[in-house]
């Protein structure tokens, strides 16, 4: 078997625009599926759990009579845990274990403790930092049901210091995903819900009778809840849009080809739509990683869906050096970067945007995915030009503190009446003034 | 004159619901506002710089033949400053040197330099902080053009190492707002369009042949403005979507009445949406600042519009005592909280959720609005229970860093593996036995 992949070559005169090609995804915007969801969206405000009910009857094939029903107890989400096997289990344990570590570094060193500082007349300025209350954590049911993504989520949140974590995930037909209900367990959710699609992305953003309101939704969803995720943005906090996922791997030609093939494969076989780029400045490796992917592509359960992937949007880019390879790099922005080279630091030390980097040759980015720590909700589609993985900042926010003394009312106060006057804010301006005159 | 100004008391049995039909606002979404914003933005993407020369003569009242011309060069910005009062001028650039200097203390606590740490087998795991490259400012043109949001949204994007901060403001009938140009100079905004509207947030979305495509855009606008920013979402960054602006004060009644009246003018007078509330545990205090609010009104130039603002959305109310004013507050998640009080930290520890709090009776908003130092771009309509004040942190972005050992290879390979399984992702699983095997 030969796949057709993509070659590209950087030397060639229009060889961005070919690149831009490969890379563009249109996020289709279906006005169906907004409408549907809007409909929802409308309906769970209205009528609350009734609404609830009734659609998840009607598109999970339930036959709930109340939505209290649908609540799964901590004792089912704890058997769960327990009926894994043993390996499963220390394994679940252990990625949870090392998730919670990196997490509770990133608060410690992001500044989540807030600060403030006294100036010379005695005024105080400062910024504190506080966990959100309660925040609602979306699990997809059916084939895209990653334990591994409950874990991403919910121990974020928990190491914020979010009071309590809701947890929806729909059961179509009623089937469970018992590890994900042990997932939930060891990450610590406190509530778990038995529903899904828009319907539960709208009792979480307005609350009903049975399932409280949160105060930010996360998590990844079908074209209906990303749709209602996007419209209830301001009632809520919402993540990311997430789109399909991305490997960019950029290698010295100094790694075995199998392992890079193989690399390529597990980006491609998440769905059709991922993406899989290699970056080399060899030009004989890259027919090596090629021979190794058509080589290696028949053993692989999912190679439909990997082949179709690598097919339609994956790509093997001659670059002239590695210094190249890291400006596409930053152009592409990739959610995932491997760096497979001789001293990878010194070409990470180039890259400006990337989700996640995978540094050397041992670190194959699915170690990223379960165990190694760092989240695997990363920003996708070139947005880690602008945004990051999700951490224990996505379930805190800040709040300025200012205490102004006497002395500070005074020089502050000439200074702002000026400038408010000069706004035409007279009021301003006199709130300011009567503190000094 | 005097106002009908709600009173509520907290000791009503339907207090809560009172309270939450004062604050309700529904942010109207207009369908043919989306939908005209929606035909801009595809004429932009599609055309370039014709779309945006069209619809800038058309909306703006301009006869300009091409893009070009509508860029302000740096020379007039410094012109507009030196031509300032020196009194103006000075306010402004101390105003400027503050907000720099607390946005520099929050960069250098807020975790800015990132972190790395090395696990017992030689494991590294951490997080890279980067600058956005290119940002986009969105400043309004007529009445709610303000010089000081010009500082705040730039400021700490240049203080974050932003590259180049691009600066759109309409300019309708080609009439400047100079003190927004010498604001623009003093923040060192790099290059300045007079451009509006949807039309301009497209050409900074897409980019045209003369406008640089943008990471994000932040700042605030008129309705096709916000439209356009929610459609780009995921193309490039926004800041949040603002709502009217809002100060809620909490009084233990020993501050002069005249001060918390005229603090309630100030958040009124924006506009006639804007919501001030006044939260007291003593009748006759709050009996008082009505007295005020009633005898300053008349000599207010904005009379008009305070008027309409406290008389629809504004409330006196009285309360149990002050802790129940803190939970009130929290409720309410205001943008800007003012604690006027003896010891207003003892209050401040019970506040999880504010824009900006404002401590001790010399501390008016007004101060915090323009030269005290924390960003004036604060969440508005109770998302302050999960979003922050604009900061450093918006205009940076995290990578994971994440270089595994030959040893780490093994014990991280194995619990990738199995959870790989477990998830149907084989072509996870192989990628991670390779490396130990």
């Amino acid at each position: 078997m030969t796949l057709p992949i993509r070659k590209l070559d950087s030397t060639e005169p229009d060889f961005l625009a070919q690149l831009d090609a490969v890379l563009a995804f249109d996020t289709v915007e279906d006005a169906a599926i907004d409408q549907a969801a809007a409909h929802i969206l409308a309906e769970v405000k209205r009528r609350g759990d009734d609404a609830v009910l009734e659609f998840t009857n009607q598109f999970d094939r339930l036959a709930a009579d109340r939505v209290s029903t649908l609540e799964i107890a901590q004792a089912e989400l704890h058997a769960a845990l327990e009926n894994l096997s043993p390996v499963r289990r220390d394994a679940l344990q252990q990625a949870a274990d090392r998730v919670r570590s990196y997490h509770e570094r990133q608060k410690q060193e992001c500044g989540s403790a807030g600060f403030t500082y006294t100036e010379a007349d005695g005024s105080v300025l400062g910024q504190k930092v506080t966990p959100l209350d309660r925040v609602g954590i979306y699990v997809p049911g059916g084939k895209a049901a990653y334990p591994s993504s409950v874990l991403m989520n919910a121990i974020p949140a928990r190491v914020a210091g979010v009071s309590e974590i809701i947890m929806v995930v729909p059961t179509p037909a009623g089937v469970k995903n018992q590890l994900v209900l042990a997932a939930a367990a060891i990450a610590g959710v406190d509530r778990v819900f038995t529903i899904g699609g828009a319907q539960a992305v709208g009792a979480l953003a307005y609350g009903t009778a049975t399932i409280p309101q949160v105060d930010k939704i996360v998590g990844p969803g079908n074209a209906y809840v990303a749709a209602a995720k996007r419209r209830v943005f301001g009632t809520v906090g919402i993540d990311m849009i997430a789109g399909p996922s991305e490997i960019l791997v950029i290698c010295d030609g100094s790694t075995d080809p199998d392992w890079i093939a193989m690399d390529l494969f597990s980006q491609a076989e998440h769905d059709e739509l991922a993406q899989s780029i290699l970056l080399c400045p060899d030009a004989a490796y890259l027919v090596a990683v090629e021979a190794s992917i058509n080589r290696l592509l028949a053993d692989m359960p999912r190679k439909d869906v990997i082949a179709t992937s690598l097919t339609n949007r994956g790509a093997l880019v001659k670059v002239r050096d590695m210094e190249e390879a890291c400006a596409i790099a930053n152009r592409i922005a990739a959610e995932h970067l491997e760096i497979s080279a001789q001293d990878p630091q010194r070409w990470a030390d180039r890259i400006r945007h990337a989700g996640a980097m995978f540094l050397g040759r041992f670190s194959s980015e699915a170690l990223g995915d379960y165990c190694a720590g760092p989240n695997h909700v990363l920003p996708t589609s070139r947005t880690a030009r602008f945004s990051s993985p999700l951490g224990v900042y996505d379930f805190q926010k800040r709040s300025s503190i200012i205490h102004v003394s006497a002395a500070g009312a005074h020089t502050l106060g000439k200074i702002a009446a000026e400038l408010a006057y000069g706004e035409g804010l007279q009021a301003h301006a006199r709130s300011a003034e009567m503190r000094f005159r």
